[in-house]
């Protein structure tokens, strides 16, 4: 793990605040990863996504081998010369992605083997290809291969799948080998079913990694579910790697994440919500769209010091998003990122001051009010 | 128009370089404005319009009179502060659009009775209501109202077009009444007939305006016709005033326009142009999507100093294009953008030198080598 390391700096309860390490620069922990999907994070410029507070973004191996593919990528000098994003980057492994979008997909213990939903062609994606891939788009943190299977399912499927991800963890860990700068993490499975985590966990750090990611959450399951998950979950895995819970959330997942002893959060929520009329706000959604904005001169949020909310008013943002043109998702998607990293600044400080439960009190009272009432 | 002046600087031949200022901020002439027919110049941000060079806007009074409507713009402090954006804004007087976008027209003597193309409701354009919706938006320079007939016409409708434009001139003169700090601009009709074109002026010129504008022109009567028609227009119209020379155009129309005389252009072309894959740059239009930009890792112009330029090769803004990714129309539109006001500010210095004619050959010789090689 030369060139990379986790330093947690403080903890309060199970929460953790602390600084991942890298040749590309410092990740501030508990971290929230804006999405880039294709080589952007969509509707937002790369200098934009920085402005908003983020040190780290995550690439979709699945979308960037199929397009514009990772030996194109490797020839140009890389992901981040080719998005323009020098700070880290953290690619996913493909294994989620090929089993939600590909076509035509058939899986063995050697791997996954789909048609692009693009184009039809045909790839093979396995531990050892990804780690190929990852390596080639010249990836931060690498994540192993594994397969998160579609709910619901038996917990004969949820075992198979979880034993066979253990066994790609290893072929991961084999074919990464030794480099310099660039981490490897596990992706512990299992599903809710705590017997199955446990015994994933214990796999993963027999293996070894630089992180330790909890996968096969927020696939359906509803927040009860997984917060029961992670009340043990996170203590299954070492104290001194950052955890990574995939694919979460909404702000208030986040938080409770965090209580939880999460390090490191994605999702495309925030960014996705922006594209849609939905901003996110300290006092819960809220739908552009609607008419009760019309007319109303107010900030989507008096405090926040986004572009969306020190430029526009309420009823300029209803008007672009009404008209559909493309100032509505590039407004939205930047206050609804920088709201997220918003959280991540408080409860990082929170941590570090001793007050994180004041912190998590004063967010859900302000939530319970609900939006400003229309004027 | 106390509050709002002209001033010449400097001319070479008929080229004049200049100032038109007013109580939002400067407007250096030659000026390219940037279309921002809704309440934004699609996919930019009004910080980053201005800091490709912009000194004004245009905004289409057909547009935003039917979404978001005029008084609610009014209620909400102005166009300005709705798009926050405080320098200078032209608005069009609608009577284009309202021919060429509405449904069920009527024109009479009296104005344009229409069906809006968004929602079908009936709205009536008139001198005196094209006025009155140009003051609830704020609008800096006001464009009187006019009829622009389609092509092709005969010369009997071309005069008939022409002189009830001359009468409405002079109804959004009177209506217009006196405004510090804002001017009405007057638009000489007439298409290609030299004779028509001479009656508009003088019939302008009797009127008075604090500047003139070319309309009729762009409208499919090809580049050779448009410049047949300035070779004389523009020393029709007063020389102490702006004359703005309506939805022109392609690098090479406006260089050969202000060459002829004209202080002020806009266009939807750079921006359009942007959202649709096509880059204009000094060498010419390039169409990033073809497959030559595939693995290309130079920037678009290697000289070019926008965002696009400096960040980005040709690869990914092919990449993007290719995906669909907002950032395609974000940057390529910054780059068209920039690269306009390049243009523009090429020949302001040009004209102030005395070097135009060097400035125009280069111009001509750059573009004559065409886009760069493959690789």
């Amino acid at each position: 793990m030369a060139g990379f390391s986790f330093t947690v700096t403080a903890t309060q309860d199970r929460a953790r605040t602390g600084v991942i390490a890298t040749p590309r620069g410092q990740i501030r922990t508990p971290a929230f990863m804006p999405v880039g999907t294709a080589g952007t994070v969509k509707a937002m410029l790369p200098e934009s996504v920085r402005a908003t507070g983020a040190d780290i973004l995550l690439g979709n191996t699945y979308h960037l081998m199929l397009r514009p593919g990772a030996d194109r990528i490797a020839r140009l000098g890389g992901l981040h010369r080719f998005m323009h994003w020098d700070r880290p980057i953290l690619t996913d492994s493909g294994g989620f992605q090929v089993m939600s979008l590909s076509d035509l997909r058939k899986l063995t213990e050697e791997g996954v083997t789909f048609a692009s939903h693009i184009d039809g062609s045909r790839h093979v994606l396995s531990p050892e290809t990804s780690m190929e891939i990852q390596r080639l788009l010249g990836s931060d943190i690498v994540m192993a291969f594994d397969e998160c299977p579609a709910l619901p399912a038996t917990e004969e499927r949820q075992a198979e799948a979880m034993r066979l991800s253990m066994r790609w963890a290893q072929r991961s860990r084999d074919a990464f080998g030794d480099r310099p700068g660039h981490a490897l993490f596990g992706i512990m499975q299992g599903g809710v079913i705590r017997h199955l985590r446990e015994e994933s966990a214990e796999a993963l750090r027999a293996i070894g990694f630089d992180g330790y990611a909890i996968g096969g959450l927020a696939v359906g399951e509803g927040q009860a579910a997984m917060f029961g998950v992670l009340d043990y979950a996170t203590d299954l895995l070492p104290a001194d790697r950052p955890r990574y819970l995939m694919g979460v959330g909404k702000p208030d997942d986040i938080v409770g994440a965090v209580q939880r002893g999460v390090d490191m959060m994605d999702c495309v929520l925030p960014s996705r919500s922006g594209r849609t009329g939905q901003a996110w706000t300290r006092r819960g959604p809220v739908a552009v769209k609607n008419a009760r904005h019309a007319d109303d001169p107010r900030p989507l949020d008096e405090s926040c010091t986004c572009p969306a909310c020190t430029g526009y008013s309420r009823a300029y943002l209803h008007h672009v998003f009404r008209a559909g043109e493309m100032i509505s998702g590039m407004l939205l998607t930047w206050h609804n990122l920088h709201y997220y990293q918003q959280i991540m600044q408080g409860m990082r400080d929170a941590i570090a001051a001793g007050t994180l439960d004041d912190w998590v009190a004063d967010f859900h009272a302000v939530r319970a009010q609900g939006d400003i009432a229309p004027l």
